[in-house]
């Protein structure tokens, strides 16, 4: 089974930005993190500050499974918000903070409606948590 | 470590009521199950109907985490957060169903604001990423 | 036929309070002037000013359909909402004033969305308008 | 006594539009069903498109009570509510469908305010229980 | 010159409704005290409930000049409002009442923005303020 | 096929209001306009100040279609929207002026919900527009 | 008869601002004007630019009737309402230009709840007309 | 005169919920200060949770005088307000926070308008200047 | 200790204004009441409808502390809000009637967030309480 | 004459994508059909979900007119609003669904208000009714 | 050229009030400083806490250009805007403060949409780079 | 000392696009301009149109103070945003135009909060003007 894991804007600064807030590992922390506690699975990333790469690799369909993390665009995104009604993926919602606690422009999502569901504010250990529901629920694929 | 299960109004419906949305397993199933997966957390249930109860049980603090669903005073109850804030527990919100996809009255969350994180979507599983978090963060009790 | 006239907070005042706006007649009137009128029938009371208690009574099911007039609940109470969404009653709504005429906060009813109907304004007379809409669409029981 | 069912634009269509929503009776069964249920009461039909036509109706007063659901006009007509609060009718206020379930723009009703009460989402038996509530507290007249 | 009184829904009843807000004159006053005042102008009248009558008349332009007073319709009209931006005729807003002390859906005029100017609060003597004006502004016609 | 150009408040002013915005050919001139591109089809004229009669002819159905410009009526009228709903006709929104570049209260239209498509801001050739899709999907008739 | 015309901000500017908009007279002219009109009264000014001094002339009650335009402070000062509700006089609001077509922050007069009524949009005639009505109903005074 | 002391949610916390907020005093602390000041009258203290309880309480009507703190409920419970509006206590309102300095949903109590008058912001000072005002105003009883 | 009693827009009228609201003492019997009640203080009274003048009373700091009632300028003063920021005084905002049951415009405070507590709705006694406040807190000063 | 049909995000899906709203048509038959109607024109897709890009290729103007359809960005855009506003082509706005039926953030067009027009709910013979306008107002070219 | 530093309440306070928000330097540095920066201009200094006198010193135009800082009057005085507006000033705005970052009271200015230009966030420097802006834009006169 | 100018979309068309509003000179003229003001700083100038591209720069850094223009996404990026306030530059937002003057969704700034200061409304001499105030309080460096 093939995971992206979809970041968007800002999250390529992951373990420079604001430690405090988003914690001291890096995306490929997380990637290798992943591959070590799953190792049937395949990871990939994909991070993009640019919203039409972000619809661009959703179309393209590579993936089994998305956990998808786009940054602001989560809140603004009409364009994103179609290409995940259109392609309709297996996809969970992460958020590394706890979204619910910040800005009120932060307080809508356009991505959880197409999603299984949403794991916010357990920093990169949500990302596990999801694949964790992903491996009970989907068969893992051998090769990709 | 004792972990409460603290269910609000409703949730004793779990498996009978629309099973569609909320699935058929039952509350005890729920507490039995996380007991066959953490034998070495003690597992406890307290649902209720009323805000008050559900207030007093918050400050009785006989519990070391809390898996907090309490239904519709999610949305409705400042005295439910005041007592989060007072006791200020470790506590996961965990919601059953998607509620970023149902009605508008129900996209408030009072009790996000005191907890790590939230967990939203996933069907009972939520329950079992909720506490496979505390497991990795916090040591295990060897009774209690 | 059992039909439970399901009263929320301040009912128990009726006959007392504000005679000018909610009528001189108690709830036991309405009750005792209800089984004189339909005598097939089987009238029961439950008041309670305590939200919890008014769900477990929706929950329990011991009647073939809800009088139902919560007062002050009927606008904020998206648990009894969400308990009527799962029992999916046989329900009428009533209120003794007209609370189109009243407070802002009273513009919204979180019951009407689950009952078959609304009655409102024509004070204790509104219960029984509500049982005969029953009489004619639900056979009564013989005993309960 | 003479009571007016004063019907609004669109109910002409009564028994042919949508009948899963408003049913398969037309006006005239209304009109027949109450004459049959109250024989002591004169009851007269006005049914119009024309918001300036139920307005000089309602001025008119060629009645003793109005039975009233106008439509569209309900959540519009500011010129029928002046019409109403100049005239003072006895009047009540009846929707076929349960208008508390339906879009937002029809949550409004400016008739309200200037009725005794309103009956709503009994079908055209909501009729038959406005006429009994009035046949309780208004004297019927021999003829007229 | 000749000015038309141009009355919206329910002005046709000013003398009987409500005398403490609107006064103890008719309609036919109003034209027979304008006429004595202002000998050489000529005064017609037209009221009408309906909308679709008030434009017509509008659309019609028999007349120099408009004292409008539309009563509802001046709150909720978009297609009068359409009506006098089309003619562009000379016109007074004139209200008997004063409106800004009532109810807040009476708080906006769509009349307004198409007139010379606006009078409200004085009674029927608000109509002679507004041919003073006309008078001293506009040169009167020896008939018509 | 009998098409009927439905047309609303105002509109019997083409040609003479504002020729910089509405420009300058009368309803006479698009009758006959559409009858000469489209000979096949049968093209009539309805229009009128009053909601009303507006209502009354849609119910009337005496068309195969509606090219539907209702005016100020577009944006306030809950009635028609309701006319609309119960007869379901084939239906096009026509609008000479681009009402997107309007006044606030035009941005929403009660009728566009109820026609098969919008075309609006192409002066009279948006009427020729919507002819030419429905003879792309509609037979024409040989004779009404 | 006492006569106070009380102008706000900006309001000795008249006869130099924006003539288009508030004509070519000056504070002093209008009251010549009036003085000449109406002989039998004695009228006065009083014009500042300060909300406080504007609150004491209110109190000293040096008048029999107020004319009142206080420009900018008609829409936001709750302290000069608060005089003008202790105080109670016989006051008209007028306004020079017609604020029902101006920026929406004038659309709100907290002057008008206290005044006998309100004349918008006449340019100084606007002061004649107020006069005209008090003459009408105040019976003058031979000196003061 | 007997004075009851009415706690909402939380205020059983006093003393130990978050001391540089709510101060270090206990709710027993309250009352033998109050006790030891006033020795006249007879102070006694209800706390609950429960919104429920709060209102038999207030019902129940064994106290001559009401110091009510009720919480979180004093900004969302419609059924308490109502309980206040019936049985019309000689009540006011005691806030140990200063309430409009918090969230904005602390802005609006739906207490206040059943109250003499509030006490917001001195801590447990508070209750004793609300006895002081009640001990100028209402006769002491001797015994109760 | 200096108290000085900074009062705002038309409470000079107290003793004359609206006694059923107000009550029928002045400003001075405030003053000499206080000052019976309190003799080791010296009281001082600064009354003015201008706001400018309350800012530079507020900058001169001829105080210990004040007793704010500003009148209308409590809900509009953006002003007074910054110079009570700017001076951070020991102040207590009173309030003579209550205004939580007033109208919508005064329900917001700019003075409270710079108090240390208020008081609403106990008429002039609520100066006495804020006093007594003080005095348990502050030491007074042999004289000034 | 060179025209180019602009098409957003998820536009490049047409035809895949839920065939029951967007039908079973891809970008290219649109362009091959508009060639085939219309061959003395010159027709060229651009498709992109890059923001930025849309505006790039509305800046560089290697076109006659726009046919502009951009999907999600209709409704977010500030930017590509911008580039209309400075580039000021000639350009319709094209929607395939019907737009005005969907969910509320789509009610909102910032493409609108720099179009000659909207066709709107048509599929994709909306495209054709635009060049049709496009071919009754422009001279064709020859060559490009 | 003669140039005014108009500054509105609590300006005077500068240097003593918080000075990590609004630095250390007083009014009158700010003077001195850019007399010594731009001797051929002439500088002069008004502040006043009060509004109306702001409005009779924009008024008294003895200045060729304005350096507008009102404080709190920023946001809510519609008469200053009002004098602005007629006076038509060579101005700019300029906050010592970034009140962009501030309070959400603070985000709207009634004074920019009268001014060349807004610099905010820059402390006293701001004062000097208006200066510079008129210094490059207009002529400095030879003395005053 | 290396400065960015970094402009948003259309800011390329300065100079040709609306130079009433923009004025006639290029981006390069800027650049040039402010080299030969400020001969020992580096000036670099990055444009364009794609929200992507401007986080990709912000976050490479390779500058040492940012000028920042970023157009139409100046009020939409939740993304640059979050990009600003990750990497934490020195930079101060400059507008052309008077945004304050513009449209309503203008007027909301997601820039201004991690800006040192913003000018808007002085042309292209807002850029000399921030240069200033970074010339006085940064040293200069000798090359880059």
């Amino acid at each position: 089974m093939r995971i992206l894991v979809l970041h968007g804007p800002n999250l390529n600064l992951l373990g420079s930005r604001d430690p405090e807030i988003y914690g001291s590992f890096s995306q490929e922390y997380i990637l290798s993190h992943l591959t070590s506690l799953f190792p049937t699975y395949s990871f990939h990333l994909f991070q993009s500050n640019h919203e039409g790469e972000i619809i661009d690799v959703i179309q393209q369909k590579e993936y089994d499974a998305l956990l998808i993390n786009i940054g602001g665009y989560t809140h603004t995104s009409v364009s994103i918000h179609d290409a995940l009604e259109a392609v309709k993926p297996v996809a969970i919602e992460v958020h590394i903070s706890h979204v619910e606690k910040r800005e009120a422009f932060r307080q809508q999502s356009l991505v959880a409606r197409h999603c299984l569901g949403t794991i916010s504010g357990f920093g990169i250990a949500g990302y596990e948590l999801a694949v964790r529901f992903l491996a009970s629920n989907y068969p893992p694929t051998s090769a990709n």
